[in-house]
């Protein structure tokens, strides 16, 4: 019987130099985020399939790899599946957070700054640039409720993507209570601001047109959707300091109910900006909504230029934590979409936009193992150089073994002959493309 | 309904503490590794179950959990649970690296050396120190047949053991085949070489009595015991290179079939003596089994002083490689026991013995939101320093706060006001235990 060497359906390999690239992303994200008071948690790939399968979740619950009972009877009593399975691979990095959260309590400090990176699995229909196990990045504040949480969220994230090399990254931020100020001010029924905001989610991908017929079709009269517009439409402000204030300060003046929240809003611009100091961007957005299935304030998301979706987000959230603590705690969280930058990043090394932040490995070839001491000795002084030497046996067609070598990433070699003295180490470029 | 906060059985949440300890563990393993020309690569955590139960993984095959086919159907038909599930998490690295190696390999250098760190999952009954969740860390050398293989396993592992705090490490060396023709020359016949190798694997922890014991029951006789120990009993020696070659000439002497192996073993021993300098030892010891299964040539381990059990081992093997390439391919291995070496490390850490590489963090705290702006750039200061600083509301009991803040690691705090100017950072030491 024929083994299929391809990994399974909606999953993949990662090649050595992919690899390297998300090692190194993975410590320069962690160094910035511990400087930031934050520590990092790791919890078991496996929870309980109860508490995955009420955690509020929405559509990720239907996703979710479900793992079998370890002997569990099948017969024909067994009429679904869940009665077969009683773990599942997690969904997302926060059902576990919660868990853990209140597991762990009393060893954590008060608030508590989680870091995790780690992966996730989802039963999705695999397409291109999306996996079924694929890794989140996260970090949260358990415990803070004032704007200090979102603060220190929003700066310690922009210079985790600064330090990655996504330079001038900029922050969009609302707060959902603003959102639903307006809706409530544009006379939209609260049952009914759900849709609502689900269509005005679509604004930055189909335009306000398109927007505006769907909000017409879906029945809010002409003069509601212009007012509507008249408080969320992109301001075409500079993004400077004033023009954000200024339009926070006139949706705080004209509608009802949403004073408090742009006064916190504001407080959190002015704050970032001066720590920013012109190396990073934070903007308010009235048009941003971020999902909201379970937002209870701020919300934000970090873009990058030149791409249009974004490479982060976040905001302040109500999970399962009061139910498992039994009692409300207050928790923001800020996520990197870590797929999308390393695949960001990954691009512009192809492109050589990036130098590789290492010298290259070296490869000594050796002809026999006399002297084999030697070889060692020169290899043991260029490692505690810092360099990556790898020995090998020379083969017959030295030609085409250079010729790999250079292709698989080697940057010299040196050839060893017993008693030769001092390696004379040569450049390595490949000359011809990989066979496939 | 009640939801569990506890992880699944047999599988556990890490602490802040020791996922430091770890994250610092696998950069200082990978740094080695990379420098002797080992390349990271990662491979799904779920592999098609058809693999995994066809890999020759002996007994770990029964331990694999497997994951419920999307829409598999429930019902009477169904009579078997691989019926149900088509998926299953990896038991091991080994596994998933041949299929990585056959999948890729126009990709790869020739020959490959792999580095893999990652969790792999065995739902074996839970105990003390052994978990359903553990990491595992291998380096392989694939595609080369000489002793150059083993000589860069050996001397990459010990200096990254060395670079962990594990100083000179101890590595034990026997070849399979030596094993072999001893069986043989003491007129064990090839059938029952296998129930001697596990009875012999024994001596270290039963004690020679013991085995001799179980020996003449199973049906040797007292010359030929005595001839086996004679052999293989510790040389009582000091373990320098003359002992060590010394009993190794004694056996490629004495024993029919020995002495090809014994040269290559005795290349391995001096080469890495060589480069070894003295810190770190390596000795031939033709008692050591190491499980046997899938060896078969030079197999060796990694000791520790003061530790009874290895803190890694490997070997040449063969495996599933050969029918996924439908060609062989000469492949060699060495696995740091990861869990093993942390639980040492922590120990070291909770007895006092390693200071904390990394000053420990800073709490900064701040009684109203004025002046947030100074504050913030005096934590910038300090984390462009490199210090991790985290910024808090003062609750109004601050002597609780300061207490918990010092039991949760914190090592200085600051009080800040609006407009005081430098920060005073005093120490902090923690009063009381940690409630449980």
């Amino acid at each position: 019987m024929k083994l299929e060497t391809t990994p399974p359906r909606g999953m993949r390999d990662v090649l050595p130099v992919e690899v390297e690239l998300r090692d190194r992303a993975v410590s320069i994200i962690l160094a910035t985020y511990r400087r930031y008071g934050f520590c990092r948690i790791e919890t078991p790939a496996l929870e309980n399939l109860r508490l995955l399968l009420q955690s509020g979740g929405g559509e990720n619950e239907k996703l979710i790899f479900k793992v079998l009972k370890r002997g569990a009877k099948l017969d024909a009593a067994v009429s679904h599946e869940d009665e077969l399975a009683d773990l599942g691979l997690r969904f997302d990095l926060t059902v576990p957070l919660a868990r853990y959260y209140a597991h762990n309590r009393a060893e954590l400090p008060d608030p508590f700054k989680a870091v995790q990176i780690g992966p996730v699995w989802r039963a999705e229909r695999p397409q291109k640039d999306r996996f079924r196990q694929f890794t989140q990045c996260d970090i949260d504040v358990l415990g803070e409720a004032s704007g200090l949480a979102e603060i220190e969220l929003i700066l310690a994230t922009s210079e985790a993507l600064m330090s990655l090399g996504l330079e001038n990254p900029r922050i969009r931020l609302n707060d959902r209570r603003i959102l639903t100020a307006i809706a409530s001010a544009c006379g939209i029924p609260a049952p009914r601001h759900g849709d609502f905001f689900i269509t005005l989610d679509k604004l930055d991908k189909l335009g306000r047109e398109s927007v505006e017929r769907e909000l017409r079709e879906a029945g809010l009269g002409a003069d509601v959707v212009a007012k509507l517009f008249g408080l969320v439409s992109p301001s075409g402000g500079d993004g400077t300091s004033e023009a954000t204030l200024d339009r926070l300060n006139r949706i705080g003046a004209s509608v009802p109910g949403a004073r408090e929240f742009v006064e916190g809003l504001a407080t959190i611009v002015a704050t970032v900006r001066g720590e920013a100091a012109g190396r990073f961007g934070i903007e308010f957005d009235p048009a941003l909504v971020r999902g909201m299935g379970y937002y209870t304030g701020p919300i934000f998301e970090a873009m990058h230029a030149g791409y249009a979706s974004s490479i982060g987000g976040g905001g302040r959230y109500a999970t399962m934590l009061g139910r498992l603590l039994k009692q409300d705690l207050p928790a923001c969280g800020f996520s990197i979409g870590f797929e999308r930058v390393i695949s960001i990043l990954m691009q512009r090394e192809q492109r050589g936009g990036a130098p590789r932040p290492a010298p290259s490995p070296l490869a000594l070839l050796i002809e026999s193992p006399d002297g084999l001491a030697e070889v060692l000795a020169e290899a043991g002084r260029l490692r505690r150089d810092g360099r990556s030497v790898s020995l090998m046996v020379k083969r017959k067609n030295v030609g085409r073994q250079l010729d790999d070598l250079a292709r698989a990433g080697f940057g010299g070699y040196a050839m060893y002959r017993a008693g030769q003295g001092a390696l004379e180490v040569k450049p390595l470029v490949a000359r011809t493309e990989a066979p496939r």
